[in-house]
């Protein structure tokens, strides 16, 4: 999506600069759940193309040593009445807790030792201990993978650099149901929120920094 | 903006139901200030149409008693090594504390008794105090106006719905500065979010209301 | 305890006022799981006479249909490295997730349509959706009731004021391992930020309310 | 305070445990503005010593170049209806914006290239960006000074530590009005939240590092 008219504005509004990139990186897994994984569900699309991108980057920072977070909506019968969103999103009511939509897809199964974050909103950070994680980790770059790219993708990145972390987000690791939408909220957070990179140079990013060492922020015993 | 192949995956997924609007509303009016209205700087363009769209609404809100909280965007001297969204939004920076840049926009001037948000985000919501002053006033609905709306007004709206208020964004009261990432963000936002609804719907329904009556979150003396 | 000269200072400087109750209440149930009320645990103590009490008090919310949200404290893996608490309160970190300690004690058993929300901090609110799930609800009064009064209650009902909900802690529902930090938390809570009242008083404000009527914050359908 | 029962209680529960002090510390002044420090003032109360004490780390945090952020507590005239606090700690509504009592005392007065963020609740954290400018800074350690032991200073670090910063309290930094209280708190901020230390264990600490060099998290122009 070229849009050059809005990047002529964009230019001289000053977006559209890089982020500064760290050495202590942390890959984000946002909702690569069964209930938008799985094209049976009508809440779902086919994304496997990106989950095998996502699975490529998961085994280079595993081989670092830096953490990765995954999230998933699930809802309990109480928060049915509770949550606004479900009035709007009225289909997103399916990911009930216990069932099979709410599992991260095997495909980027998590590791007994990654946490997985069960979330009520779009945002990864929205009622959430993912933003005090990532600074108990002293993350300085997060890597944010997922679907979907207009929704909780989008929510997601947006709050990853009001928090204070430089975001990257690479093309072939984020998913939506429809192409529009995908197409222009990649353009809107590459001109404003995050660095929207290829695959492959993120790879190369990962590949090229010394392992984690755990440091400061451990449990002495 | 008609998407019809994105409305019918959105409609199988149950996606662009409506909001209940309850009886004790509240106005956002997110980042009308000279620099996002004045289109002699470069983080500028001319909202005066949205200015005045707003305006109305401003009345029709006031005359009812119901509470409106402006916000702007003001970075101190220290923040421009801190917020690490300056990095991606260089041209933000210019929106230093205490210039001209910060100001509400006299065309929608807040009351003495209206209180205004400094944010450091995008959303109104990150970093600020908001989601508590709308839950001690018992909000029930929140109208969301303002700049931009792929911007700080979409940040917004994904965090009220998230913070449990029904959003209701009326179409000719928020305003961007390019043409097409606004028209995504209004489908996106009708679509997951909110109902974009236009000013007229908007103000028939405040009219409408009963007057608020101060009730018992209020200050005793 | 009477800490005369205190409460002096307090009287002075516009303390100890009382919170104006509303007629749509929630009770909120912190950390009452095994860990901490069997004192078979390191973490544990004898809560028996609190659990009862607040026993009692579940069953009226429930008899008029108020909602009830119960938090756990649960670590995964994962995050015994990245949570900060851990290095000073190491003990804490016995608090795995799947284990018996991080199960709610059966004597206030959640019934399957209240949320049980799981927590990693010592605030029922911190990196949690339960801000949002009150605003949500409409609910103009928080019953705080739970462990331990001197740390996860006392940071809950800071939370809970900050948050804009008026509160309200039952002095008979909220136990503590040590004495000493027990009252002096009562006594700040009840200066600064909640009405500590007799379980009696809660009980009958409660039983004279009318039934909570689900309202304009509910799913459609 | 030695409270020997309560500190077996404690001992047994794995508290108490000391926090490893990173490299790149920031120092927080919560709330000594004149409201605070004023004992003229119904809210205020002598704090000479305490403003002293926090003056000296303040001159060693600034010779080697770490952040310093500053709180106050500041209302506007719609906010005294919508903050829940205020039911309580009715004496609090006096700290108008624009007044004295909410500008920071003289004897710790910001720098221009300081932070200094206006709050409406008891946290540093709560409805502020401070979380995010640390992470953003890169903060690996914080140290919390200021008014009031029992309420703002409390409330800060329980924030800080949830927020996943190792936190240190320079116990002759810290002042509140009135001594139970005070002592109170230090001892279980000290068992549970952040080491309470001399402030010349402090001092030494701060003379100890390098100095701050501004790293990956800055604007690049």
């Amino acid at each position: 999506m070229v849009d050059t008219a809005t990047l002529a504005v964009y230019s001289r509004a000053g977006f559209g600069r890089s982020v500064t990139r760290g050495d202590n990186p942390a890959l984000l897994v946002v909702d690569f759940s069964y209930g938008f994984t799985d094209p049976a569900y009508p809440t779902g699309a086919d994304m496997s193309a990106e989950l095998a991108a996502t699975g490529s980057l998961l085994e280079a920072v595993r081989a670092k040593g830096f953490p990765v977070v995954f999230t998933t909506i699930a809802y309990d019968r109480g928060q049915l009445d509770s949550i606004a969103w479900l009035q709007k999103a009225a289909g997103l009511a399916a990911l009930r807790a216990g069932s099979r939509l709410v599992e991260v897809d095997d495909r980027v199964a998590p590791r007994e030792d990654e946490t997985v974050l069960v979330k009520t909103g779009a945002s990864a950070f929205f009622g959430t201990p993912l933003a005090a994680i990532l600074a108990g980790l002293r993350v300085d770059t997060l890597i944010v993978t997922g679907a979907t790219t207009s929704g909780c993708v989008r929510a997601s990145v947006v709050d990853a650099v009001q928090s204070g972390f430089p975001t990257v987000v690479p093309r072939q690791c984020v998913a939506d149901r429809a192409a529009e939408p995908h197409a222009a909220s990649l353009f809107d957070l590459n001109e404003k929120y995050a660095d929207v990179l290829d695959v492959d140079e993120v790879l190369a990013y990962v590949r090229g920094l010394s392992p984690r060492t755990t440091a400061h922020a451990e449990v002495s015993a």
